[in-house]
């Protein structure tokens, strides 16, 4: 096994002229440096758009993008060979700011600076505004985030023969990894074994960004034949790889008096980074959630992604959703205000109930419990006779948040939303799944566990869940969009179709009596008639003995989705989450400090497979939500990150996070598996609304932009004070 | 990686009393010392009777009877080391023939010298001779036979945890090892991962010793936490594994005049060496066939087999087969002789015609090819016109040799007798089958590439059979008894009939047509109505782009089979290969030499799915039969075979070898795939019995032993000559 470390520009756009490996190759077990030069077939890993080089061709477009990749004998000689390798450059002017991209006129990043587009045209938002009584807007701005996952990027790269590869990797969707190096490479994907190693976090950050970094291993895996393990350090890590879109957007909002939602015109931009990568399916989905779970008739939605000179933005958590929830959750305590309505009497006049129609014209039928996590948030956080004392140093404050998300990939990545499961029974009974999705600290394998157990009737303690592996199941998609116990729990109900026949039939031998009267639960096989019992092992066992087939697939997809990209009317998503939080927070006036001590949340899940998995995945959304709003601010100068580490860059630690308390909502959903619905992603998405509108409620002003570090809550503070003197005066 | 040895018994029969380790600990590189007392749960290896342990318990049954293994940095230390473990023994009296272990009363080397016992009880056979003609009998002796595959027994084991292991090796049967293993731990079976390594060669003798290899390598990788090597050299690999089973047959069969056979009373003995392995199947083989492809109203039928001293006898392609039917294939001429009836008449007019019953009184009804292999070899020999000139110093014979064979386990193993398949599509239109069997040189990854591409209606070119892995397929019970075509081929079709609605279902949709006119062949989808047509690919990308399940399992089992073990009557296999060789030799009266120069061959494999692949299996085993019986010569002194490599046991070279025609016979076997029967043992079966019956034929001496070396053919013609010159005196 050899190593690999990045070789990458230090410049944010320009091209390279001259690489000097002179000194590189001084280093004691320098091997190879491989580049652009060394690629099979195509120089290109952009997910969807293909704009991303593998390895820079010339064009550099950010302090980051790759130019080669250093192999030597260990670790610390890869590191210091590429750190000794001189690139000479000539520099362009580049873009950091949504602001100075969109109005570049040449000296574009790419064929343009605009990464992406979309749009909803709904009914008629200039006659919506006339028939409105007030008129209403406001902009709002969000920050990068970086995921900060436990281990950072790492991969190991096997070739096995002319043209074949293993990879092992800290990932989130081994199938992308197929498809980038089959491409890389000219092979077919099935010529890529890929399998997940366990993998401590990734929140979206190792949805595509391993697709990279497994690629590059793979073209020098290839070029010496040798194994080659890369492991980025943090440094690196955080400079290279993808982020959160921070967004501006602009919110004009017209009402009637009652408060009554009429038209609505919203402009969402977004920092693309310097490649689109998934910026157009993040963009589709704050598009197409841009108002919230509300009734709205008339709206006009444009969100667009525009290209700067920093590290790409993609995937994480909520997927843009929780930027739009920050738009639609401070814009309702705005219109609240303004209207002098209660915050949550505004909410649940527009709220979406069981027949209405979404901002995408989709009637949603089922499963729509977005009134009841409100009022259940509301009854946690005793909302409606929280009266603080604020006279004092300590502001307190309540803000609520509610927040509807589209289930799975949704219209625009309907393509590749299917999952399988391959169910293996033992003869000592026991039960093995392999699955295609993954389990990545977020409790996976326990849910699929559980799942099985439930769909077979067997105890828990039987089912082993595999290590994901490409080679044990079909293509099921990424491992994103909280896909997990709605694809996969469907996918055990299909193949549980298949085997329980099978079981029934075997049963009905061995007992003899009829098949109608087997019953499988609880690890018992009984004859209802005449209540004899087995347990499960024996069954197997006789299965075995009788030869019957022990291995089974399933498989589910989504429904198939009527969607209009051009309007970006119809079925968006075939089904939602619905979520409300509460934070209660105490900001110190003095220092500006937010104390965000209390998140009450409400929860429609459909079904919680999981309850305990449920109000882990809120406490740690919320806790993530929590270091988005006010503690995490990642600042860039001129291309590069100056808060790379856990000194600079502030995660929440456990005093920073809030005492979480979930309600959990079952609306169950006819197509979830026992009626379940997703709940990784919307754990994350209203918090910064509630965190934001808590802090305005407790200072009375409008804060709409995040972090609330000190120093921005402050300065709020002081304006205000410096606007009062004047007033005064 | 370390390496491992075996220590094994120098001593036939008796305990060992003493290990000394201070010699091997001396050796550079030396690690440790494995035996029984390391062994977690149950010291036992025996895949059918458990009277093996994996390492001796004291007591020790032939020289190479395990007794520990040696771990060391490197092969040569390992071996060194194990040379030098000093042993003390206690030894006892060894039996090395039948007849010493039958006679036996006391000091037995297990419970009894019996291994094991079958028979077959059908009619009246004291009545039967009272109504023949003609009684006639006469004895039959075959030897040893070693397998010498290509290379010799190896596995590598690497542990995964506290309680998994992989193990990777040259094997036939993963599944077994498995088994094996998870005794041995007391671990589920699919705690152990098993991977087939390409195997050249086997031949049955990695069907069940790899378990005791890989056992015992998995007890010392578990025990030292390292993975290690372990590759018998020839000399150790040829005294300590199994080999055929060597015979002493007594026919006796009453006679009407016209030739009909009437009764038959036969006794098999056979030389189960010093544990029982797979004596007992290998017995109900030999047992079921005693009689041959031929009608008999009254037989018994007992099959012994006793242990000695000796390596173990176990599976050998044929598995007993070749050796009944040299037994009842040297009958017929003899009884041909003893009449004065034209050999193939004789079999003519008893041969099994579709209607009739077996031996086992089981009636077959189809698929029943038996005569028209006789005519058809004959032929091809020009059996009716062929008179040689054998006045001169070079004798010229033909001898036929018809037989039948029990397809898959029969009802012996029919427990085990199920096998599948998994079958994935990929975008590309590629398609990857991983199935339970094995490729072993037989050429079944062909075979089932072949029954995929048509199965599926596609281009063999799409085909990739993956290499064999536990985890990849349900237990498909062992790769022996020529069972991959018929169950892999069955698996492959009950997987097409899984996958064909879903090609047809979305072929409908893309073309716009029915389902019901989708034609898939040829590798294009067609709608045989209007005649469009597209690649097959083009409907796997669909099926990918519209989420369709692109993973399929496969599962066959055997027929259920009724028979009575206790009188060997019924069905005791679904389905039965036919097949007659007939052997051209040319006997140099002078020295003895027998020079096998053509083997006209006709076989019914109900399907040829592969008639290059049924020739080249008729080839190798004609081969193999010829060497058996002629030049293989197996010699064994004091327990110790005195013929370990290949300058002393003479496998025929490509000039030993004969030149083989074959004729394919095609009567379709409904339960088969496409109508295909097993064609890897039949190839072998008749082969000596056809050699001797030419020997026979051109000497004019009934040769009932072989191997016919020169040695054994000049004493025939001496002791002829001695005769003669008696009776002229």
């Amino acid at each position: 096994m050899v190593h690999g470390a990045p070789v990458y520009s230090s410049i944010p756009f320009g091209e390279y002229t001259h690489i000097d490996l002179s000194e590189s190759k001084k280093v004691d077990g320098y091997i190879d440096f491989v580049s652009a030069v060394d690629i099979p077939d195509e120089n290109q890993i952009g997910v969807i758009i293909p704009d991303q080089p593998l390895f820079a061709d010339k064009t550099v477009r950010y302090i980051g993008d790759s130019i080669g990749f250093v192999v030597a004998e260990t670790h610390d000689a890869a590191i210091l060979a590429a750190k000794a390798v001189d690139i000479k450059y000539t520099e362009k002017t580049p873009y950091y700011s949504i602001d100075d991209s969109r109005e570049a006129t040449e000296n574009f990043i790419h064929e343009s600076n605009l990464a992406c587009h979309h749009k909803v045209r709904k009914g008629d938002i200039h006659k919506g505004f006339e028939e409105s009584d007030h008129i209403i807007e406001a902009q709002f701005v969000t920050p990068f985030q970086e995921h900060y996952y436990l281990e950072p990027q790492a991969c190991i790269a096997i070739p096995n023969g002319p043209d074949k590869i293993k990879i092992l990797g800290s990932i989130q969707c081994p199938f992308y990894i197929q498809k980038a190096i089959a491409r890389v490479f000219d092979w077919p994907y099935e010529n890529i074994l890929v399998e997940q190693a366990p993998t401590g976090g990734a929140f979206g950050g190792k949805e595509d960004i391993p697709s990279e970094i497994c690629a590059r291993a793979a073209v020098a895996a290839m070029k010496i034949q040798r194994p080659i393990k890369v492991v980025y350090n943090r440094n690196d890590d955080v400079q290279l790889t993808s982020k959160r879109h921070p967004f501006q957007m602009h919110y004009k909002v017209g009402v009637k008096k009652d408060g009554t939602l009429i038209s609505s015109e919203i402009l969402l931009e977004e920092n693309a980074g310097a490649y689109a990568t998934l910026s157009t399916v993040v963009s589709y989905r704050s598009c197409a959630q841009a108002m919230g779970p509300y009734v709205i008739p008339n709206i006009h939605v444009d969100s667009n992604s525009y290209h700067t000179n920093l590290p790409t933005t993609g995937a994480f958590r909520g997927f843009g959703s929780p930027q739009a929830a920050f738009g639609h959750e401070r814009m309702m305590d705005v219109i609240a205000e303004e209207l002098g309505i209660e915050p949550m009497e505004l909410r649940l006049k527009n709220i979406l109930q069981p027949g209405d129609q979404t901002q995408t014209a989709q009637i949603l039928n089922n499963s729509v419990g977005a009134e009841d996590t409100i009022r259940e948030a509301a009854k946690l956080a005793n909302w409606e006779t929280y009266t603080p004392n604020n006279d004092g140093r300590y502001k307190y404050g309540l803000g609520m948040s509610a927040i509807h998300y589209g289930n799975c990939l949704g219209a625009a990545g309907w393509h590749m939303d299917g999952s399988g499961v391959n169910i293996k029974l033992f003869p000592n009974g026991n039960v093995h799944v392999a699955y295609g999705l993954i389990e990545m600290g977020q409790g996976s394998e326990t849910v699929v566990r559980q799942m099985t157990a439930e769909a077979l009737g067997v105890s828990i303690d039987r089912i082993t869940v595999l290590p994901t592996n490409s080679a044990q199941v079909p293509d099921s998609g990424p491992a994103v969009a909280s896909r997990n116990v709605v694809m996969t729990g469907n996918a055990i109900r299909n193949a549980a179709e298949k085997i329980q026949p099978i079981l029934k039939k075997s049963a009905a031998e061995l007992m003899g009596c009829k098949e109608s009267n087997i019953d499988i639960k609880e690890d018992y096989v009984q004859d209802s008639d005449s209540g004899t019992k087995m347990m499960f092992h024996e069954l197997c066992d006789y299965l075995s003995k009788s030869n019957m087939d022990m291995e089974f697939t399933g498989w589910w997809h989504t429904p198939e989705l009527e969607y209009d990209a051009e309007t970006g009317m119809g079925e968006a998503y075939f089904s939602y989450s619905f979520a409300t939080q509460i934070a209660k927070v105490k900001v110190d006036s003095l220092t500006g400090q937010v104390d965000v001590q209390n998140i009450y949340a409400a929860y429609d899940v459909g079904k919680a497979i999981n309850p305990s998995g449920i109000e882990g995945q809120v406490e740690g959304g919320s806790a993530q939500g929590i270091g988005w709003a006010t503690t995490e601010d990642l600042k860039m100068q001129d291309g590069i990150v100056q808060t790379p580490n856990l000194t600079t860059y502030l995660l929440p630690t456990a005093m920073d996070s809030a005492d979480v308390e979930t309600a959990i909502v079952e609306k169950p959903e006819p197509e979830g598996p026992w009626g379940a619905k997703g709940i990784g992603e919307p754990s994350i998405i209203p918090t910064a609304g509630a965190v934001a509108n808590a802090v305005s409620n407790a200072i009375g002003i409008q804060m709409n932009e995040i972090p609330l570090t000190p120093e921005r809550v402050l300065n709020a503070l002081n304006l205000r004070r410096l606007k009062q003197d004047i007033v005064s005066c």
